[in-house]
C-alpha cells in the first residue's frame, strides 16, 4: 500500500483541481463562441451581483480576454432592498478596479417600484435589473450582456415552470443567447464554480439576491430542491441537459412553422387562415400552430390554457359551422371556409334595445344571444365571454342595455369605480361603437360590459353551492 | 338573503353531484371510444385490484354497457405481500358476482420471485401482474386489458421520469392505449372518483397496492406531492395534460422519422447510415434518429445519456476520420461515408500476442491501442471500452494476453467466479474470436476482457484522488 504524506495530499488536490479549472475555462470558452454568439474583440456588458456565479462568470472571463480580446465592463445594481447593499457594491467597485474594468453602478428603489405597480419584489427586481442593463448595454455598446444563470438555476426554472403549468415549450426554460441576453454558465454547476473560486483565491458576498426572491422559488431552492437532489443525486445536471435538448427541439419546430406562417392573410384586426390548410396537418403541428397565431395576435400566450386549444380544435373540425369562440385578450370567428384569429369581437351594427330580462333564458342581442343558466359553483375563473354572478345576492330582473352618459363600472380586480367613457377609451372603441355594446345592469348598476369587463358586484361566494352563469353567445358576422 | 333549509342544501348537493356525474361519465366514454380504441361490443379484460381507482373503473364501465353493448371479465391477482390480502380477492369475487360479471382470479408469491430475479418488490409485482393479465387476455379472447390509472398516477409517473432523468419523450408518461393495455381514466382526477363511488354507494379497499410501492414513489406520493398540490393547486391536471401535449407530439416525430429509417442499410450484425443522409438533419431530427437507430439495435435506450448523443455527433461532425465509439450495449463506428451501428466491437482478425505493460502509456492492439492513464477520481462509471482502476493497488507490470485454458473472472456486479470459456459462449465468441480477445492482467488474474467486462479486482477506493484510466480505443477496421 502506497502512503501518502499530508503534503503530498495537498499537492495532488492541487494538480486535480488545476484540471478541472482548465476543463471549466474550455468548456466556458466553448459556450461563449459556440452557444453565446460572443466574437473575438467585442465589447460586453458583465452583470455582476457580487454573489459567487456572477463573481465565477467575471473571473472566468478575464482568464478569457487575452486570446479572445474581449473588453468587459461590469454593471451592478443596487436593489436598495437591505441595509448591506451598499456593501456589495463597494465589494463589486473593488473586484472591477482590482481586475481592471471599468464599471457601471445604478440604484433602484425596487420596494417602492414594487408597491407603485403592484408587483412582486422578485418581478420588481427583475424588471429594474434588466431595464438598467438594457439602458447601459445601448449607452456604452455592448454587443452583448453577460449573465451569471448556471445548471442549478436552469434546473430550477425548468422545475418552477412545470409546476406553475407550461406548454412543452416552456421546459426550454433559459436560453443560452436571447436578444442581447447571454448565459455562457448554463451547463456549470454551483460545485464547479465554487471550487473555481476558492482556487482563485476570489471572495463573494453571500446571500446577494435570496431576498428578492419569491415565495415559492425561496422554498423550491431552499427546501425542496435538497430533499431532491439527495435522493435523485445529479438532478440539476440532467434537468438542465432536457432544457438544452427542448430547446433544440423547439428550434426544429419553429423552422416547420415557418412556411405556415407565410399563409396566413392579414385582416385588418387580426388575421385569416383558411381550413383547407389547417385540417391536413399532424394535431401536433396544428396545436403549435394556433398557439403561435395567438401569440402574434396578442403579443404573448399568457393565460391561455389546455382546455383553449380544445375549444380551437373543435372549431377546426366541427364540419359546417359558424361560430365565435372567445379567450382571453383575443377570439377566434370561425366561417365557412376558416378561422379568423381577432384582437375584439367584431362589434355588430345595430344599437343595443333596451329589454328586462325577468328570469334564467335564452336573449337575443345585436351579434348574439345572452344565456343564463343555473349551475353548480366551479372554480372556473370568468372570461370576456362568460361570467359568474352570485344567487344569492341576484334579483329579478335584469335589465340589458347600451350606455348611458354618467355610467360606471366597479371592475373586478381594482378599487373604486371608473367611468365607462374611460374606459371605451382606453379599449380604443369609437363613438359609434360604444352604443353597440351591451350592459348587464341590475337596477342601474353595470354587472357587466358584455365581451369586456365585469364589476364586482355580484361575485358568487365561496360557500355557494350553485351560481347563475351568463354566456354571450357571439354568432359568425354574416358579411364575411 | 335566500336562506337554504338542510334539506334543501343536501336536494342541491344531489342535483350537482348527479350533474358531474354525468360529465363524468360522458367523458369515460368519449376516452374509452376515441382515446383507448376501444369498439363496441368488444370482450374487456378489467384489472381490478380493490381500490378506488379499479373500483370506479368497474362500475363506470358496468353504466357503459348497454350503449356500448361491452362483455367485462374482471381479473385480480393476489400479489401475497400483505396477511389482508385474500380479503381483497374475496371483496373483489362479490363486487364482480354483484354486477353479475365473471371473474378470474391469480396468486403470485411476488416477495419470492423479487428475491429469485433480484428486483424491487414493485417492479417484481408489476411483472407478476402483468404476466397474469396478458395470459387471461389471451385465454379469455379479450380485446384489450382496462387499467385504472388516473390522473395523479399519470402526474407522477411523469415527475418521478423526470426526477430519474429522461428525453423529452419519456414525459408522454402513460398512454392511453399501448398494445393491449387501455386507460381510460388518465384525465379523471381521484377526487372526482371518489365522489362517484360515494354516489354510487360503492365501497372499495383502501392500502390496496401501497406495499408495492418503491422508496422514491412512496416519497413522492405521501410526502413531497401533497406539499407540492397545496402549493401549486391543480397541479396533477396540468402535469397530465402536459404528458398528453408531449404524447401527440410524439406522434408526430415518429411520423417525421418515419421514412429516415426506411433508408437504413442492414448489416449482419447491425445498420448502416450514410452521412450524406445524417448530415443535412437538423440536430433535433439527427438526435432523434440516432436513438431510434440506438433503439432498433438494442430494443431499448436504457443507459444511454446526453453524453452519448454527443460524442455520436462529434462522430457524425468531424470531417475527415475513422473511429469507433463505445455505448452501453453498442458499438457506433464511423467509417469514411457512414456510420455503421453494431452489437458488438468488431473482432479484429489478429490473436493477441503477450505482452508487459510496464507503466502508463500507449500500447497497440489488435483493432486498436490500450492507452493507461492517472487521472483524478471520478464518479464516472466505467463501460465497454473504459475502466478505472486503483492506484493504490495496482502493480506494475500489468500483462496483456489471450485467454487459457482455466482462466477465470471475478465479473463485477456478481458474487464469485465465472470461467471465461463460459463468459465466451454467453457472449456468443466463436472459438476463433475467442483468441483475438485481449485480457489485461495483474500476476495472472484477469482484471477486464477488453471490450466485454472488468472484474472486481483493483477497484478505486472513494478515498483515492488519483486512479488509473485505462480507455481501449478502437480503430475502424480498414476492410469497410
Amino acid at each position: 500500500m502506497r502512503v501518502f504524506t499530508r503534503a503530498g495530499v495537498v499537492k495532488l488536490q492541487r494538480k486535480k483541481s488545476g484540471m478541472e479549472r482548465q476543463e471549466l475555462e474550455q468548456r466556458f470558452r466553448h459556450n461563449l463562441l459556440q452557444h453565446c454568439g460572443i466574437s473575438c474583440g467585442q465589447r460586453l456588458l458583465v452583470a455582476v451581483s457580487g454573489g459567487s456565479d456572477s463573481v465565477a462568470l467575471l473571473r472566468l472571463l478575464h482568464r478569457c480576454i487575452r486570446p479572445l480580446g474581449l473588453q468587459l465592463v461590469v454593471a451592478h445594481l443596487d436593489h436598495g432592498l437591505r441595509p448591506a447593499s451598499g456593501a456589495d457594491a463597494v465589494f463589486v467597485a473593488r473586484l472591477a478596479a482590482g481586475l481592471g474594468w471599468p464599471a457601471v453602478f445604478g440604484f433602484a428603489s425596487v420596494a417602492q417600484q414594487a408597491q407603485q405597480q403592484r408587483l412582486g419584489l422578485e418581478e420588481a427586481g427583475r424588471q429594474a435589473r434588466y431595464d438598467f442593463l438594457y439602458q447601459q448595454a445601448h449607452r456604452l455598446g455592448c454587443a452583448a450582456i453577460l449573465l451569471g444563470h448556471q445548471q442549478e438555476d436552469q434546473a430550477e426554472t425548468l422545475m418552477l415552470r412545470l409546476l406553475r403549468g407550461t406548454a412543452v415549450s416552456g421546459l426550454a426554460a433559459m436560453a443560452w443567447r436571447s436578444g442581447l441576453l447571454a448565459r455562457p454558465l448554463l451547463d456549470c454547476g454551483r460545485d464547479e464554480l465554487l471550487s473555481f473560486l476558492a482556487l482563485e483565491s476570489q471572495d463573494y458576498v453571500t446571500d446577494a439576491s435570496n431576498a428578492e426572491l419569491c415565495f415559492s422559488r425561496n422554498r423550491l431552492r431552499h427546501q425542496l430542491w435538497p430533499q431532491l437532489q439527495q435522493e435523485h443525486p445529479g438532478l440539476s445536471r440532467r434537468l438542465a441537459q432536457l432544457a438544452q435538448r427542448v430547446a433544440v427541439e423547439e428550434d426544429y419546430w419553429q423552422q416547420q412553422l415557418q412556411p405556415l406562417l407565410l399563409q396566413l392573410e392579414p385582416l385588418s384586426e387580426g388575421f385569416r387562415l383558411s381550413l383547407e390548410r389547417l385540417r391536413p396537418l399532424h394535431p401536433a403541428l396544428r396545436a403549435r400552430l394556433l398557439r403561435e397565431v395567438l401569440r402574434w395576435l396578442r403579443g404573448d400566450v399568457q393565460g391561455l390554457a389546455a382546455g383553449h386549444y380544445a375549444q380551437l380544435e373543435t372549431l377546426v373540425q366541427a364540419a359546417d359551422f359558424q361560430g365565435v369562440c372567445c379567450l382571453p385578450r383575443a377570439v377566434v370567428v370561425r366561417t365557412r371556409t376558416a378561422l379568423e384569429f381577432l384582437r375584439r369581437l367584431p362589434v355588430p351594427e345595430q344599437d343595443v334595445e333596451e329589454c328586462a330580462i325577468p328570469g334564467p333564458g335564452r336573449y337575443p342581442l345585436p351579434g348574439g344571444w345572452l344565456e343564463i343558466n343555473q349551475v353548480p359553483a366551479t372554480a372556473a375563473a370568468d372570461d370576456r365571454c362568460r361570467i359568474y354572478l352570485s344567487s344569492q345576492d341576484l334579483r329579478w330582473p335584469l335589465q340589458l342595455r347600451s350606455a348611458r352618459p354618467g355610467d360606471r363600472l366597479a371592475p373586478l380586480g381594482m378599487e373604486g369605480h371608473k367611468r365607462l367613457k374611460d374606459l371605451f377609451v382606453e379599449w380604443r372603441l369609437e363613438r359609434q361603437q360604444r352604443w353597440q355594446t351591451p350592459l348587464l345592469c341590475q337596477q342601474e348598476r353595470v354587472l357587466w360590459v358584455v365581451g369586456y369587463r365585469r364589476s364586482r358586484l355580484l361575485l358568487p361566494q365561496p360557500h355557494e353551492q350553485w351560481v347563475w352563469r351568463v354566456d354571450f353567445q357571439a354568432v359568425a358576422p354574416k358579411s364575411r
